[in-house]
């Protein structure tokens, strides 16, 4: 069994001395108390948070439901069906920073396997929770339904294994252990982990230590030592800036990025994953950068600059606008979650939140200007009964947010087009970047909604994603929530017509729905529904929707080729990608 | 690269020699084409009967479409989301012998992966093709969308062996060998096989053979000792009766089953994953066998006979009434795909079919009286402006189906009841017995649809199964399908009410559809739409939509916890089988 105490063990910093510091935080180290395995695994991560649990039921895991009801603190959120849950679990952890979503074996968890995929792709936090039959049947190698009939009860736990940091079988025996190894691994690479808890070992009873433990491991000497390193570069270089991603949102260090930013004064910027991650309304804030792809100013200001500080940053194809943006070493400082690269030297052990910190108390104000950006603006404005269009409803949108939103935006056209928005402070604002599985916005909003009730919750997509997975909108409100809803009908999978040989190609055709009937098809007797074609209509939409607090859900027509302008950029660059 | 010559190597009867059997069946194998990889693929699958291809367009796939496209006899059939499209090519293959899914890469192979994993378990021959980037980006290691950011693309392909019998990632070099390989291997086992197409590879020319090339292979002395073996065991019994199961619908077996059935005139029943391998309404059935759950002759004439003749049979929990079906070797012969056991002698390397071929022609036929089964009748019949209940729907359905029927069942208490039918001669019955996946039957009807346009199309599914992939009816809709649906709405999880602790639990509750507006908003614009709470509604409804030739959609309201009997019978057993 693991060490619950707090530990920590500290070296002289002597050269040839281990300078490897690690702490458990742990409250109540003393005290053990008796409970099942399923109480204990939903007590530890209530203790990180987790109140809402999303999943379908499924007969090997009503002890872990049942478990999940019991707790007067959590909630069992139930799917329409196991890939939506998995998303849902996604959208609560990018906000609650753990998340989780519990299936039955087989049929269940490889309903889920694409969302826990994509949160292992953005690392996102998320435990996979599994029932699975009593261990008497699983030793005896039954081949009972939701098997493959040829009694190998590991195969999914395997498969799983692929795409997540962490995989445990649970027994009486190793329950604490594992569990705890679990969510640890979880909690300290922000990757999701697997539990696998067969439905006997569920109710057995177990001493477990209350409250929780996290180990925080890091190397003094080669923080210390990149921490001197690149403020030292700050110092001489002639004008740096911040490129901040995705990690920093994942490991919870928007606040940390904020102090560096107005302690260190530079001009900073996010790639388009992390997006979310600086206060957009910061006089800092330069706009984001997606090479030539958006915002021409930003582009300048990055590529002319002698010093690079990327924290946090993944330079894949969507990320960078198909690797338009190009890493330097000889003159960028790559902060990862758990190293640090200045140029060409690398520092191993140095956790991205401990970097910020103490990069932060010792960098010195810049008295620089900082760089003017432009931002462009629409060259065309309709009005009144003109047709809507993509630009329209985009600029609309960002002129509708405010501080406090929730703002959930599908992958595809969408989030080509978000990039451009310039978010106001303390939104949550979440996408998927490198993954871009379609269908993924609509159940993380279920998530999302769940994870932060009292924010405005704004959910953009386009109609081709919103098949997918539409049918989690009914569970919104079942649960009370109140989103927002913008369904972009531009008949088809437009993303697609823009990178395939010919747009017109039947196969991006897809079966057109009356969206404006969904909503109450779906149980949804008092929404806020209205199909617009435009201007006038969509303007007195969004703001009915808006001051109305209803579940709202429009329905913007618009014409199939109508595209944010960064989407025509893309297509001339795609063949040079990926096909050859 | 194969030999695609016809090859046969018979040895002589000699002990000491190989009496292996190989065959290949080719046509044209002198003559060689040049074409490009993807329509090689694409030939040799509508050589085999593939003419429609299910799934998501998705970048990385957009070459195989077009291949797909582009021969005149194939179509692409899009479906809402990948594991629909998955099952749709479940159901597809159930009936024309072989299916096929097209994704992408990554977010689109994972999200289809639990129904090819239900192909496996369920001897369903699917093709999975999965399109991925140009060989130069995967050989790089480019972090591209869709993969997990680490340069890993060998990821997905490791987790699909879990779940197929064969794995291929194909290159201009092995198109011809793998590709062949693969299907042969789908064909011979009829498992699911997996084809990893890059773009780029997918255009590339290549010589290939016309015809299509399988392997036939099997031991002849075996096969006519297995055979004089079973011949001489039916002889000496005294009541001998033929079990059969879905192996014989899998391996395309009915005619010879039923050509063995009527050459013998022994008495003969299914399990319930068997049933429709059958002529229910031919002399020799005696009703369909689920240990003690369902027609109680059918167990005794089962259970007292002193030899039961197996075929393709599968005693898994939900096929073997919880393992009330016991097997006793030393009375049983146990036929199965690729081998035969006579009591407690194996004899290996036996095609079933081979083996029912031959032992139609060794048997001789039985003179004995055929035992009498009576039909239980319901002891209630409301009738009326009385509310619907589930036995009632049962039976009027039963008396609805015709020869040429397609009728496709959703597991749960749907699959339960269905058992008990007495089915049409010439109809294509199916389920998931094994896998039971809920949501299954939905998109498989898509599928099975497709395969069988001329057949009249039922699916019977209940709500909560039904919200998982109800968005799939909309495509069933747009390829001019017109199915008969029918949603139990019993307000919930009634199996799952059933199989746990409190019936009444909130976990399995579901969100409330106004399911007869489903269709409307889902595009399907000229349905013929019921809701139904009475029994003379739904006779209505129902003899409507016989009539109507239009796609029809039929919700039933019925209590929460009405269910066929049976259901009963499997909640007391349940604590016996799953949780101690």
């Amino acid at each position: 069994m693991l060490d619950f105490f707090v530990q920590m063990i500290s070296c002289l910093n002597q050269d040839f001395c281990d300078t490897i510091i690690k702490t458990r935080n742990l409250k109540n180290t003393m005290m053990k108390k008796k409970l099942t395995v399923a109480a204990y695994l939903v007590d530890r991560l209530r203790a990180l948070g987790v109140t809402d649990y999303f999943g379908v039921p499924g007969d090997f895991n009503f002890n872990m439901i049942t478990a999940i009801e019991e707790d007067k603190e959590t909630k069992w959120v139930g799917c329409c069906n196991e890939l939506n849950a998995g998303y849902a679990a996604d959208g609560y952890a990018r906000i609650k920073g753990i998340g989780a979503v519990v299936t039955t074996m087989g049929v269940g968890e490889l309903s889920a396997v694409n969302a826990v995929a994509g949160s292992y792709a953005e690392n996102v936090p998320v435990i996979k929770i599994v029932g699975t039959p009593a261990l008497s049947v699983q030793n005896a190698k039954v081949p009972i339904h939701h098997t493959l009939g040829n009694g190998d009860y590991g195969v999914y736990q395997r498969m799983y294994a692929e795409v997540t940091a962490a995989n445990a079988f649970i027994t009486q025996e190793n329950a604490v252990e594992e569990i705890d190894r679990v969510i640890e691994t979880v909690m300290t690479k922000k990757l999701p982990g697997y539990i696998n808890l067969p439905a006997d070992v569920c109710l057995m009873k177990i001493e477990a230590p209350e409250g929780t433990a996290f180990h925080h491991e890091y190397d003094k000497n080669n923080l210390k030592d990149a921490v001197s390193a690149i403020a030292k570069q700050i110092q001489q270089a002639e004008n740096p800036v911040i490129v901040a991603d995705y990690k920093v949102l994942r490991f919870g260090l928007k606040e940390q990025l904020q102090a560096f930013i107005e302690q260190s004064n530079l001009p900073a910027t996010t790639l388009v994953m992390g997006k979310g991650a600086i206060d957009e309304k910061h006089p800092n804030f330069i706009g984001t950068y997606n090479g030539e792809l958006i915002n021409p100013d930003t582009k300048n200001i990055v590529e002319s600059s002698d010093l690079i500080i990327a924290i946090g940053c993944l330079l894949n194809d969507t990320n960078s606008a198909a690797f338009s943006v190009k890493r330097d070493k000889s003159k960028t400082i790559n902060i990862q979650d758990d190293f640090t690269e200045v140029f060409r030297a690398r520092y191993e052990n140095v956790p991205m939140a401990d970097l910020l910190v103490e990069l932060t108390n010792s960098v010195t104000k810049s008295t620089r200007e900082l760089p003017v950006v432009v931002n462009k603006q629409a060259d065309f404005f309709p009005k009144g009964t003109d047709p809507m269009t993509y630009d329209y409803l985009l600029q609309q949108l960002e002129g509708t947010f405010e501080a406090g939103d929730t703002i959930m935006v599908e992958t595809g056209t969408v989030m080509m087009g978000a990039s451009s928005w310039k978010l106001p402070s303390n939104v949550e604002f979440h996408n998927q970047g490198l993954w871009m599985s379609i269908g993924y916005a609509t159940p993380a909003t279920l998530g999302a909604g769940m994870a932060a009730p009292n924010n405005r919750l704004f959910l953009i997509t386009g109609e081709g994603s919103h098949q997918l997975t539409a049918q989690e909108i009914s569970n919104m409100y079942r649960n009370g929530l109140k989103p927002i809803i913008i369904v972009i009908d531009n008949k088809g999978y437009t993303i697609e017509r823009y990178l395939c040989d010919d747009p017109f190609d039947a196969f991006n055709e897809i079966a057109c729905w009356n969206y404006e009937m969904l909503p109450e098809a779906m149980g949804i007797d008092d929404a806020y529904v209205r199909n617009v074609y435009t201007v006038e209509e969509f303007d007195t939409a969004l703001k009915q929707a808006v001051k109305s607090d209803r579940f709202s859900y429009i329905t913007v027509q618009i014409e199939e080729m109508d595209a944010p302008n960064v989407m025509k950029v893309i297509r001339s660059k795609r063949e040079q990608v990926y096909n050859h």
